[in-house]
């Protein structure tokens, strides 16, 4: 009896760390290239589940509140305070690994992703994530000349940029030279857009008020540079006059059907439409930034190729509702590289709130599958839009309340202060970033204005007296 | 009557009107070359006087709190957290004018400062202060390999690599090179070499403990390496016992009597010292810091040179007790840049606290001087130090406390945590550093450990796999 007992119970124990084994074999493997909004949901939403086992892979070792980023490259905000390591995010979830590292190659027949350093991770399912980098619509040759805004380096570039023309401004006297360094062209009314060139009218009128002794910061002139016929082109019509005057209240001149044509060191010549007729013009200035067309990343294109699918011009892959590529149902595309369609034939918005839902989904319908179900389509919820456009202002279009929904000024700021606090991740960063809001509020400073990097002095053509 | 009070009035106003004017002329021009704590408090205490007019010439556009320095580089801070835009510091001083600019000459006999971009600013006193940097004792070569603590590119770059190593380590499969990853050596047992090795510690045995998969950063060897025979040379004795039981405690291998005489990129090779013999060792890894021994500042050497004064081996420069260059009454040194003999021939020392009584006393000497009257000699009133070592503990020497000022652990701690809150510039920094370190504390974690900068992915020798 007891020696039955025994044997019976050490069978059961055999079968137990058979089925640890087992199940540790079976797991479905989904390796995730990109940390971003899509990507790092997804891992959260499956990271919970035992059946699966998860492999999240980024070049960068955090992920990024890249709404904020505009906010970093204005001095108002630190890099720390939008940005959380992934490994943070995720320690949690023991089914879930973190790679840093770049993937550089998809072998679909493997099905594995091949890393720079010579390592592969194999799949069972792989999103693929990588979102967009902002482009030049071909003349690359414009990108040093004028910085775009998607990374970290590129805010604290272009943050130096800025502070820099204001210290050239103040030290040289010949008056061209410094009407040139007083004047920022923002190129693109997109929302990144009019959130630089808002933060860059309130710089000149607010935060530098009385920093300086030979130069008045009101004095500079913000430009921001529009090839459609208005800024917020995605808003309804009502909201972009709104913004546009909100914008000139600031002190910002917005040019619409204003098309750059070419840009240099020391300026930027631009097409302007007017009635059956162009003409063009220059305009004179040493720091432009760039808010207009972004690309896929190339990531993104070499997956495309090696699936065998053709993507749109920006790179973008086209995908099925159910977010799958094509022919390829073990390969999910997410965020701002896929193209999926919406309703009517409407692509989804390249937004965070829709690459949260994608990751979301992606997730779910992994689970489903590894069940047995079959996934529903994936369905984009609208629920709306904001921008903030400087201190108590900006437009907010919530689609589900309609017209009702369509606001301007502080009511849309509040909005706009509310969602992204919320979705910021981190709590410590969620205070620190409160606090520095506050501050910024009353005192109508910016604490983070700091020239970082080797500070390159611009030579001055003829230097003021300061003696 | 009316006529002659109407004309009397007159001349009152001219008379005002040229007193302005002259003022204007009359007043005494201080230049301060740096903007450390010696430049910016010295600037803060003239910058109320109608008398005087203040130029500071700075190469960064920020006050930098450097004691806080380490934990950017560890991960605990930002940048902006500790830093704050010069300019914003002095704006309400309207006699205080700041310039952005590298001080490259001194021309003693025209009173004037020449800056890189041609521009020359004269004065009536200059004050320089433009600090130390950190040096190899001749072996430049060492720096790329071991990186320093003095600006914030050290710290984000530092905190790059401590970062880097892990994550190399994960990837590594090969068990000797993923242990030359986990091995950090910090060079050096002064009180930044301290809180270096203590963050490193916390870093490995808390803050990633649960961060990894493939590695258990608990496993990481954490050595303090210095060539004298005790941590913290400069405390009481019994306090550099104490700092490196607490050290050990973190699990820091603390290798007193260790000389370090070569360093390459896989290690260091050091002497030990032992009882009349000396020993040689290897130490084997890929991360290496640095915090011993500093050198003055380039321009200083300009200046010594410029003035005929001959510096000591670490080119500080001599000064006489009004803290003046010995024949040029109308420079002064403060700082780090200066040895200005305290009490019974010793050196005031280069700390914080030291540099801000220097130049809240230059000040006050200009002011006297220019009211005619001879300034005191500058007293150092030595209050004491305190370092960190890690969660709840330090060491602290309060001098005019006697033996009861000797304090370690809890208590050490906490005078820190006060002592650095208080001197941190900018009331919104204090609050974010407030918050980020109750956070810190209650969760055991560090926010803002992200990799900047190209992530430059170093070789992983045999990659683990992955699947």
């Amino acid at each position: 009896m007891v020696g039955q007992a025994l044997a019976a119970a050490e069978t059961r124990i055999r079968l137990q760390t058979n089925s640890v084994e087992d199940e540790k074999q079976s797991r479905h493997r989904v390796v995730i290239v990109g940390g971003g909004f899509a990507g790092l949901y997804a891992a959260r939403e499956l990271g919970k589940d035992a059946a699966i086992e998860v492999t999240l892979v980024d070049r960068r070792n955090y992920h990024l509140f890249q709404p904020l980023l505009y906010q970093v490259a204005t001095g108002a905000l630190s890099p720390g305070d939008i940005a959380q390591p992934l490994r943070a995010i995720l320690r949690r979830n023991c089914n879930t690994r973190v790679v840093l590292g770049e993937a550089v190659a998809l072998e679909p027949a493997a099905r594995r992703v091949v890393l720079s350093d010579g390592g592969t991770v194999e799949y069972d399912t792989l999103i693929v994530a990588t979102g967009a980098r902002h482009a030049y619509f071909g003349r690359d040759e414009w990108a040093p000349l004028a910085p775009g805004l998607k990374t970290i380096e590129d805010a604290t570039e272009i943050r130096r940029r800025i502070l820099i023309a204001y210290e050239a401004a103040e030290r040289e006297a010949d008056p061209a030279r410094r009407a040139e360094w007083m004047t920022f062209v923002v190129v693109g009314a997109g929302p990144t857009g009019v959130e630089l060139a808002g933060a860059l009218g309130e710089i000149a009128r607010d935060t530098l008020r009385r920093d300086f002794r030979s130069i008045r910061p009101a004095d500079a002139r913000v430009l921001l540079v529009e090839a459609l016929d208005r800024v917020l082109p995605t808003y309804p019509e009502k909201l972009s006059q709104s913004a546009r005057r909100q914008l000139e209240r600031l002190g910002v001149t917005v040019r619409t059907s204003t098309k750059v044509t070419a840009i240099d060191d020391s300026g930027i010549d631009v097409a302007v439409r007017g009635e059956g007729s162009e003409r063009s013009e220059r305009i004179s200035t040493r720091t432009i930034l760039w808010a207009a067309g972004v690309q896929a990343s190339s990531f993104g294109g070499r997956v495309a190729e090696a699936l065998g699918v053709t993507t749109n011009r920006a790179g973008r892959v086209p995908v099925d509702s159910d977010l799958t590529v094509d022919g390829h149902p073990e390969v999910m595309i997410l965020g701002d590289l896929a193209v999926a369609i919406w309703s009517g034939g409407k692509p989804v918005p390249g937004v965070a709130p829709a690459a949260i839902q994608e990751g979301i989904y992606a997730a779910k319908a992994i689970r489903r599958r590894v069940r047995g179900e079959a996934p529903q389509p994936f369905r984009y919820r609208d629920r709306g839009d904001v921008a903030v456009i400087g201190r108590l202002s900006g437009v907010a279009d919530i689609r589900w309340l309609g017209r009702l929904g369509q606001r301007s000024g502080f009511i849309a700021w509040g909005m706009w202060l509310g969602v992204h606090i919320v979705y910021l991740i981190g709590f410590a960063n969620r205070l620190v970033v409160i606090i520095r809001w506050a501050w910024s509020f009353l005192t109508h400073g910016r604490g983070t204005r700091l020239i970082t990097g080797e500070p390159h002095l611009p030579p001055i053509k003829q230097p003021n007296r300061l003696d």
